[in-house]
C-alpha cells in the first residue's frame, strides 16, 4: 500500500496513518513521497503520473498495487473522496484535480461515502487517517469491494486543475513546466516523440533559449543550460550537476515554447 | 516493527537500525518519522502520544505492533532502556521521559538489562544499532520474553519530562504549545471536549488573542488565524494555506491561555 | 530489498524504482536514505561501508539483503553497471567508485549487461527505473541468478573514487574526515583501535586541536570540542548538543592529523 502526502515526515500525521493500515490490513506499507508541495493537487497528480505507469497488474499483487494520495487542503469541506480502479491499481484520494491528471480514461471511479467504513470518532481535519486508510484497509484486506464504498462518479465529473496540456501548432508548441527535480532539472510537458532530433529545435523560457540537445546528463559542460529527452519521453531544460532551474529562475506552470520542425507524419502520443 | 528516531535520513544510523533488523528477523520495518526535534524526548513523546491509539491490536498482528523510539541524548551513560507492553503494543525507548507522555496507566515496564541480546562489539553511541534494534528483533521473533529483557520497573519510577498537564479553572485554563506542524497549524493540548462551542471562547499566546472557532482549514480566510479543534481532539490555532506558528512567532511548550465558559458538567477527560 | 540514492523524495523518481519493485517480486522495500550528497559516489561508499556489516547472511532471507545503490551522475554515458554477492549480500550499483568502499576482498561481480532484463523503454537518464530496479528484482524472484547478468569483472577492475585510507607512522597519521552527521558529529577514518586510550593524544583539523576523549556525546560539555570514539570505531570529534562541524568549519575528505602515541603491537585492522 502505497502512501503519497504533503504532510512531511517531523509530524505524527504519516505515522498515523500507517498505524492505522498496520491494525487493519497486512498490507506492506510502502512512501511514495511525504514531500509534495503544500496543497497543491497539481504537484501531486503530476507526480502520480510520472510514475504510475510502472505500476504493473500483470506482475503485482493487489495489495501492492495501492495507492493512497493525501493532498488535501479541502479536508473536511464538502469535497468529495474518490476511489478509483485504473488498469488493475486501487487510488483513492481527495476529489480536487490530482486524479484526472493520473488515471486513464478506463479508470472506474466511485464517491466514497459509506460512513461505516471511516473510523468511529471521525475528525473534520485529518481524513487520512480515518477515511483514506481505513477505507483502503478495507478494500485490501477484503473486507469491501468498490461497489460497498459508494455511488459511481463518471471521470468526466471529477474536479480538475487548471493545467492545459500543450498545443501543438505546425512546428511550434506552447507548453509548461511541469516540475523541478531535486537537481534541478525543469520538466516539461512537451513531448519529445514530436521532435525530429535531427532537425534544430529551439525551447523558449522567460528571456532564454536553448538549442543544444543532449543525449545524457553525463557529457562534459560549459556551464550553459541544454536539453535533454527525460525519463518520461517529455524535453527537460538542465545542465551538468548545476541547478538549471536555479539559472532559468522558472517555476511550475511556467510557460514554455518550443520552435522545431516536426516530422511529416507525427506519431500519436496522450502526453 | 516501526521506527521512530531524531536521525535523519542523511546518515547512514537508520540504515544500520534497518540492517540488523532485516537480519534478524522477518518484521516489516515501517518509518514513523526519523526527523524529530534532535535530543527531545517530549517532541518524541508527544509525537507517540498522537498517535498511539492508530495501533489496535485487536486487529494488527504482534510483529506490527512494536515501535523503536531512539530520541536518546544519553547514550552511553547510565540512563536506562525501558521495553513496554501497552494495550497489545510493544516499545523500546531510552527512559528519558518520551514514554511516560505516550504510555497508559496500565503498560507494564521492564529495564533492558540482558546484555545477551545486545549486538556483541556494542558502542557508547550507538545503542539504537547495538540494543534497541536487536532487541526488538528478539521479541518479535519470538527468541525473547518481556521477562528475559531484564527486571521490572513501575510506570511511577520512569524518567518524566518538565511538561506538566494543562490546568483548568471556571472558564479558563492554562496550557501549552505541544507541536507546531510542517503547515505551521499551532497545536495546544486544551482539550475541545471541555468547551461548550456554542459560547464564545478566547485563545491568548503572547499578544494575540484569538477567538473565532472553525470547522475545518478550506474555510475561506481573511488572512486572520483562527481556532479549530484538531485531529486529535485538542484546540489548534490555524490559517488557511500560511503558517500560523509564523505569524504568532511561538514554540513548542509556550504558554497558552483559554478563557471560556466551560458546560455545567463537563465531561471526563484524560488530556 | 534497501534503496539508497541522492534523488530526494519529492520527486517521482524513488516512487518510480518502487512501483517497478512492487510489480515485479514480492520484496519487502526498505529505504536506507535518498538524502545522499547529489553526484557523489564517495559519500554513497562510506554510507554503504558504515552500514553494510550489520546485513547478516546468516539470519537473513536474500531478499531482505538486497541493496540497490544508484548514485548515478554518470547515468547514460558508458559507465558500467556492477553487481555484486559479497558474504552473502547482493549489490547493485553503477561503476563509479561506490562499491569498492564498501565491499570485501571476497566479493564476486559481474557487470550487467544483459537487456533483456531492462525495462523494455529504457531510457538514458533514469537507470534507477529501468535497469538497476528491475535486475534486482529479477535476482530476488528467482527469475535469474548472477550469470545472467553479464560477464564477471574483477574487483581490481573497479572504478575507484580518490578517496586514500589513513597512513600511520609511528605516534602520528593523516586520514580523512568520511562524513558530517545530523548531529554535526565529524567521523574521521582513524581506527580508535590503533590508540592507547590511556596516553596523550591530540587531533588537528585546520587550525584546531583537540586532546580530550571521551567515553559519550552524554557527558556534561564546556562548549568545546571533543574526541569520542564512534559507532564504527574511528575516532569523531563531537560537542554536546551542538555541531562540532559548525565549530571547526570543516567538511568530507578534510585532512585530519592524529598526533598519539600507539601501543607498541598495533592491532590488525582493515580501516
Amino acid at each position: 500500500m502505497a502512501l503519497l502526502t504533503d504532510f512531511g515526515t517531523r509530524d505524527p500525521y504519516v505515522a498515523a496513518m500507517k498505524g492505522v493500515i498496520l491494525s487493519r490490513c497486512d498490507a506492506e506499507i510502502v512512501d511514495l513521497s511525504h514531500e509534495l508541495r503544500p496543497f497543491d493537487p497539481f504537484d501531486a497528480g503530476w507526480f502520480l503520473r510520472s510514475m504510475k505507469d510502472t505500476l504493473d497488474p500483470t506482475h503485482g499483487a493487489l495489495e501492492r498495487l495501492v495507492v493512497i494520495a493525501v493532498i488535501d487542503p479541502g479536508v473536511g469541506t464538502d469535497r468529495r473522496i474518490v476511489a478509483a480502479i485504473d488498469e488493475g491499481v486501487f487510488f483513492i484520494a481527495p476529489d480536487n484535480g490530482l486524479l484526472p491528471l493520473a488515471l486513464s480514461a478506463r479508470a472506474t471511479c466511485v464517491s466514497v461515502e459509506n460512513e461505516a467504513l471511516f473510523l468511529p470518532r471521525a475528525s473534520t481535519t485529518f481524513h487520512g487517517r480515518d477515511r483514506f486508510a481505513p477505507v483502503a484497509a478495507a478494500i485490501v484486506s477484503g473486507h469491501a469491494a468498490m461497489e460497498d464504498l459508494g455511488p459511481p462518479i463518471a471521470m468526466a465529473d471529477l474536479v480538475r486543475t487548471a493545467y492545459r496540456p500543450p498545443s501543438w501548432s505546425g512546428g511550434s508548441a506552447t507548453g509548461s513546466v511541469v516540475s523541478i527535480d531535486h537537481f534541478g532539472n525543469v520538466i516539461t510537458d512537451l513531448a519529445a516523440a514530436r521532435i525530429d532530433p535531427n532537425r534544430p529545435l529551439t525551447v523558449k523560457i522567460g528571456d532564454h533559449a536553448i538549442s543544444e540537445l543532449r543525449r545524457t546528463y553525463g557529457d562534459p559542460s560549459d556551464d550553459a543550460p541544454y536539453l535533454v529527452i527525460g525519463s518520461r519521453g517529455t524535453i527537460e531544460i538542465s545542465m551538468t550537476r548545476r541547478s538549471a532551474a536555479d539559472r532559468l529562475q522558472c517555476r511550475p506552470l511556467d510557460e514554455v515554447r518550443l520552435e522545431a520542425t516536426v516530422p511529416a507524419d507525427p506519431p500519436n502520443t496522450e502526453d
